[in-house]
């Protein structure tokens, strides 16, 4: 049913160079691939009991991962390739591609000693018990000291891994490979105006939303055939894949496109948590799945960053996945699955209800005018808590007060607050990625629609394989090949850009909202 | 709830040389432990589509567990440690234990070259595709030229590993270490007789078993429900554990006692599949759960050979579990779970039931009287093509005439007869294990009636604690420390004889079809 890719990026397997490589990335591949099959099933079924030695068995690997990297036949080898591959016409991009995280891996694996690394691995295990704890008994206090711990961890990893402007990007680099703080500040600007602009606007309007058909009782083996229902019609292929629950859905590849799984976590009272959940991992998996099979087994396999790959679960589950002309397609699906509970909804009082804006104290729970809030203000204390700004006892003080500021509301307690995300127990940089993916998402659904200038009437006659197959051809086949920034102008035409988001959001919410239109 | 076992083996950890093999021996068995995941995952999650992938991994896995066994440093330390550990009263049982099998494991991965273990690799997956695909068509010589194969590359393998007697040794070694087939020979021979007697006596008698209570509506989900619960009632512990679903079930470890899972295959028309399924794979599990925590990460966590682990599947599924006393403590949850199936089926008929005696063509659907029989006619045919005595082609013919001769009955077509297993695709040496395993476990129940003289009473009042505490103690807390021989000189006070067997079989089975007692 899809199109084949009309350009099939490729290794150049005639130079024994690259071949020797790729036998060495293949194997590390492999081995990442047993490590990301331990924390899947570590997520999905492992008893509870073993966490201790699954611990010890993601050591284990760990330190049979870093041998492989930090053998000096390695470093000869991409200290000679990365000069011929620049250079010389006869390679292609996968090569460079290939070479260059590959380079990015030794180096990491080279200037971070193992004991670091092992003892960051500890202490993230540690933390993650403390923050687990501390948010069920809405006790910070349990948590600080662990991260006290990380945040002085982070830095030392930051320093040893080198930045040129400041300590945050170097961790920031880890995520989204070019990008810096200094960047994210000129990205994120119009995007922190425009969302406390619509909030205020949506507010001042009066206008609501009624979004009560959403919840009811939606018995959860149902709303996995719905799940997957939905997930066949975006071109998800089961053959390759396979969806499971989870207490935090996720998705997972194993360093191919050829297994690429997605969890759900429905809420029986609540049928939009599993629905967006599964359109959302959705785009995550199907850019894994579209990666050139040619590229399977090594380190360009899979998303050019994780901005990109939130691109892609952004762009399905918003732009795409909470519009009318997306439901006019597969609305058929939702009343098939629950008649009695739809039989007197139609689809705008659906759709509405999937986009209503409310400032909320959870993130995760967030619309898209006010999800960009939350992430600011963690990217706020992210970078002064790196740069050692602020002392760990006064960020739940701070945290409350950027809530009041951003959003008008206020954590009556810090569970809902400072505590409600598992990042910070694991580390730092993390957290703008999120933002980034929706920028990215509503550039690459602009160009979509330049694409195809009868998009709608497409998407609203059931059919989405139009939208994956250029997707396809202009960014999954690629995988990792190219970093972000030249990832977007292949796909776009142009660098990263705020302002299709700002316009994106405008139009969207004046429309739901039935605001009065601005003149852009 | 159970009792601390008394006496916990461990190692010498004051002896820098143990513990330098422990540290090697835990990364191998780590590693090893997410080998043994990823062919979980493969039975029970993986997508159809990713077999090619997870073969690369799992060939990769081979390799880097390879390089670790065969390091020269390893040659050395465990020669030194091998005449250090029996000489020296300083050291443990699990020492030597430990020493011993790491020393097998040693010699097998520098006797066979990596090559020859890869390419058996190869010929294992290509052998099972082409057995599935011969199954399916009822096409013997599909699979021919991949059996004739396998057949030429164990030979090969098992010079190259050396044996005293007879070629086939070596294969069943790897399963069954310190085993024959010269004793199996002699442990069988009774086996034969007695087989053959008391399905000859059942025909005679003319008696018969209703097994009808058995088969009608049966809803999955309630099937499992209820496997749950027999599985607790054993004292599986599901903190360590869990259960899935897959074509056959299985049982396996990764690596330590902290995480031991097992699979069923409910079949909504036949509640016995399930049951008993359940029953038999949670003896397998109860073995391994309990190894001593001290064995963790090891070599010797988990079971003696394959024919010890099978006698705890076998002790749990017949002798107990399809017997009137485990059922008078166990039938309510039956009744529960299906009130109206068995709303007029007592007790006596459901476990007649269990116990009817009908010879067939296939073995896993075999009953206690005729299941060896199965199993000798593949032992005297493995012996056969090892020895090179029969030629491909001969085999299904061969095959036939036996289950003629052993059972009275004749395979319709090759996939009721010689395709119906899938063993020969990987290897042999295997089968013997299976009666082995019945013979251990009927001398095993000798030594639990002599050590509980109420045991049927206590068995009758739901409990079965005292059963697992004493193989806890006698037997499961020592792992693979003892080798079989010794495992049940220590269990049962002498060693396997299959006497425990005859009487077992003679007089349980006298009692099903109410036969005229014999004199033993």
């Amino acid at each position: 049913m899809l199109k084949q890719d009309t350009v099939v990026p490729d290794f150049t397997h005639s130079d024994a160079r690259i071949r020797e490589l790729l036998s060495r990335v293949h194997e590390i591949a492999d081995l990442g691939a047993l490590g990301a099959l331990a924390e899947w099933d570590q997520n999905t079924s492992m008893p509870g009991g073993a966490g201790e030695v699954r611990g010890d068995q993601m050591a284990t690997l760990q330190g049979v991962l870093h041998e492989h990297w930090t053998a000096p036949t390695m470093g000869q080898l991409l200290e000679e390739l990365s000069k011929t591959v620049v250079e010389q016409t006869s390679f292609t991009d996968a090569d460079r591609g290939l070479v260059r995280e590959a380079h990015r891996a030794y180096d990491r694996a080279t200037k971070l000693p193992r004991k670091l690394v092992e003892e960051m691995a500890r202490v993230q295990a540690a933390s993650f018990e403390a923050w687990r704890r501390a948010r069920e008994n809405n006790d910070f206090l349990h948590f600080a000291p662990w991260l006290k711990r990380t945040v002085a961890l982070q830095r030392e990893i930051a320093d040893r891994l080198g930045y040129k402007e400041t300590r945050y990007d170097a961790l920031l680099d880890q995520y989204e490979p070019g990008m810096t703080a200094n960047k994210l500040d000129q990205l994120f600007a119009p995007v922190r105006e425009i969302s406390l602009t619509m909030l205020r606007r949506i507010q001042e309007s009066g206008h609501t939303v009624d979004a009560s058909c959403l919840s009811g009782k939606f018995p959860l083996e149902e709303q996995v055939v719905l799940s997957k229902r939905l997930l066949r019609g975006m071109g998800y292929d089961f053959s390759f894949g396979g969806i499971a629950e989870s207490p935090h859905p996720f998705t997972t590849s194993f360093g191919s496109p050829f297994d690429v799984r997605l969890t759900i976590h429905p809420d029986k009272h609540f049928i939009q948590a599993a629905v967006m959940a599964a359109i959302h991992e959705g785009g995550h998996a199907l850019y894994e799945q579209g990666s050139a099979q040619t590229l399977a087994r090594t380190l360009v396999a899979g998303g050019a960053s994780m901005g990109a790959h939130e691109s892609q679960s952004r762009l399905w589950e918003n732009p795409i996945g909470r519009s009318l002309p997306y439901w006019q397609g597969q609305y058929a699906a939702v009343l098939e699955t629950f008649p009695e509970q739809f039989a007197n909804v139609d689809i705008s009082t659906f759709v509405r209800a999937l986009n209503k804006v409310q400032p909320s104290l959870i993130r995760i729970e967030a619309d898209e005018v006010t999800y960009n809030l939350h992430i600011l203000i963690r990217f706020e204390l992210e970078k002064a808590l790196i740069n050692g700004d602020v002392a760990i006892e006064s960020l739940p003080g701070l945290w409350n007060a950027k809530y009041r500021e951003y959003l008008g509301v206020e954590p009556p307690n810090d569970a809902q607050g400072v505590l409600q995300d598992v990042h910070w127990s694991s580390g730092f940089g993390y957290f703008p990625t999120y933002t980034l993916g929706n920028l990215y998402a509503a550039q690459i659904f602009n160009a979509l629609h330049r694409a195809f200038p009868n998009f709608d009437q497409q998407l609203a006659s059931g059919d989405t394989s139009f939208i994956l197959n250029w997707l396809r051809e202009k960014m999954y086949s690629f995988g990792a090949i190219y970093q972000p920034e030249e990832l977007m102008r292949r796909v776009t035409g142009e660098p990263p850009n705020p302002e299709y988001f700002v316009r994106y959001l405008t139009h969207k919410f004046e429309a739901v909202y039935d605001l009065p239109r601005t003149a852009n």
